[in-house]
C-alpha cells in the first residue's frame, strides 16, 4: 500500500528504541511535508556517524577521527585535574556530570555495567583500558555509577580489583563513590524505602 | 564536549516532533553502540527520502517517481470501486481506513484541514485537483475529516463546493461523512458530552 521507499524509511525508523512502528510513520509523514531539508539533514548525518566517531584511546568516550591522537577533547586539556579519576558507565553519564559543573578531572567510561542477566561479562566493558592506565599522579578515584543492583556490583568488583592493582603502593589513591541520599526536591513520602534508609544510614551532621 | 559530528547528528534529530534534545541524546548514542549499522541504514533511507517520493497525479496521496505516469498504487488498481471517492486530510488517514478492509473505493488527499488561525487557506490544500478530477463515474463522496471543528469546517466547506460544482446535473453524487458516536469499546461515563450528545441524536434502530 505504501511506496517501497516510504515503507523501509518507516521500518527502519522504528528499529530505534522508543519508536514504534506508529512513532516512525508519524516522524516519516513529517519528514515528508517539511519543506527545510530536515529528511536530508538528519540523513547525512547518520550516514557517517559510526564511521567519524571513535573511542578515545585514554578513556574510551567518544570522540572523533579527525585528530591525529585519538584523545577526546576532555582529555586533551591540560588544564583539568589529573589527580581525580572518575569512572563513568557511559558517554551520556559523562555529559551528566559534566553539566554540573562540579568535577574538573578526568574520565573513564565502562561503555556497560557488568549483568549476567544480560551476558555482560567484565571482558565485555572497557576495565582492561581502565588498569593500563597511568595511576602514577591520581590520589582519588570516584566511582560514578548508577543506583541500581548491576550498577553497585559492578562498582564493587571495580573496587576489589583496585585494591589488589594498588597494593603495596606508597601513595595509594582513596576510592570513592557518589553519595546516596533524597533527591534535591524531593517528597519524602513518595520516596522508596530502599533510598530513604540509606539517607538515614548516611546522615551528615547539620 | 561533544564531537561535532555528534553534537549535530542530536541537533537535527531534536528538530523532529515529539523528539527533545535529550530523546535525541539517548537515540544517537544507542545508534553508536547498534553494531547492525542500524544508522547507516537510517540515513540512506532518510536522505533519499525526498527525491523518491512524488505525490500521485490523480488522488495525491505519496507515490514512488519510479513509475511513468506517476499514479500511486491504489489508482492504478482496475478493481477498485471507482463509483467511491473518499476524501482524507492526509496519507496517514489514508492508512487507517485502508488498515479497516472496509472501503474498497478511491481516494483523494487533501494534504492538511483549512485553519485561519494557522494560515492554511483552500488554497494552500488539494482542493484544485480535486475539482479537476473526472466524477463522471462517482456515486459517492465521502468526506473523511477528523472530528476537529477545523476538519469539519474543511468538510463544510467542501460540502458546498461540491453543491455548487454538481449544479444542474442529472445524477448527482451524494455526499457523506463518517458516522460520530461512542468508539468501540469506550466506556460511556469516560465519554465526553460532546460525542455523547452526538450518539444520541444520531442513534439508529436496533
Amino acid at each position: 500500500m505504501l511506496p517501497n521507499s516510504l515503507q523501509s524509511a518507516i521500518e527502519s525508523l522504528s528499529d530505534l528504541p522508543g519508536i514504534g512502528s506508529r512513532s516512525a510513520e508519524r516522524l516519516v509523514f513529517n519528514l515528508l511535508k517539511n519543506e527545510t531539508g530536515l529528511a536530508r539533514k538528519i540523513g547525512e548525518h547518520l550516514v557517517v556517524l559510526k564511521d567519524k566517531i571513535c573511542e578515545c584511546e585514554v578513556c574510551c568516550n567518544y570522540t572523533e577521527h579527525n585528530n591525529e591522537q585519538k584523545k577526546c577533547s576532555i582529555c586533551q586539556q591540560s588544564k583539568r585535574n589529573s589527580q581525580q579519576l572518575c569512572i563513568v558507565e557511559s558517554p551520556v553519564d559523562l555529559i551528566a556530570i559534566e553539566r554540573t559543573h562540579e568535577y574538573k578531572g578526568m574520565y573513564h567510561v565502562l561503555h556497560g555495567i557488568i549483568s549476567p542477566l544480560r551476558r555482560v561479562s567484565p571482558e565485555d566493558l572497557r576495565i582492561k583500558e581502565l588498569f593500563l592506565r597511568d595511576f602514577s599522579e591520581v590520589t582519588e578515584i570516584i566511582l560514578a555509577t548508577s543506583g541500581t543492583t548491576e550498577s553497585e556490583a559492578t562498582a564493587m568488583y571495580l573496587a576489589e580489583k583496585f585494591d589488589k592493582h594498588f597494593v603495596g603502593m606508597a601513595n595509594r589513591p582513596t576510592v570513592s563513590r557518589l553519595a546516596r541520599g533524597i533527591p534535591s526536591g524531593g517528597d519524602l513520602d513518595y520516596l522508596d524505602a530502599g533510598t530513604l534508609s540509606r539517607a538515614i544510614v548516611e546522615r551528615r551532621q547539620f
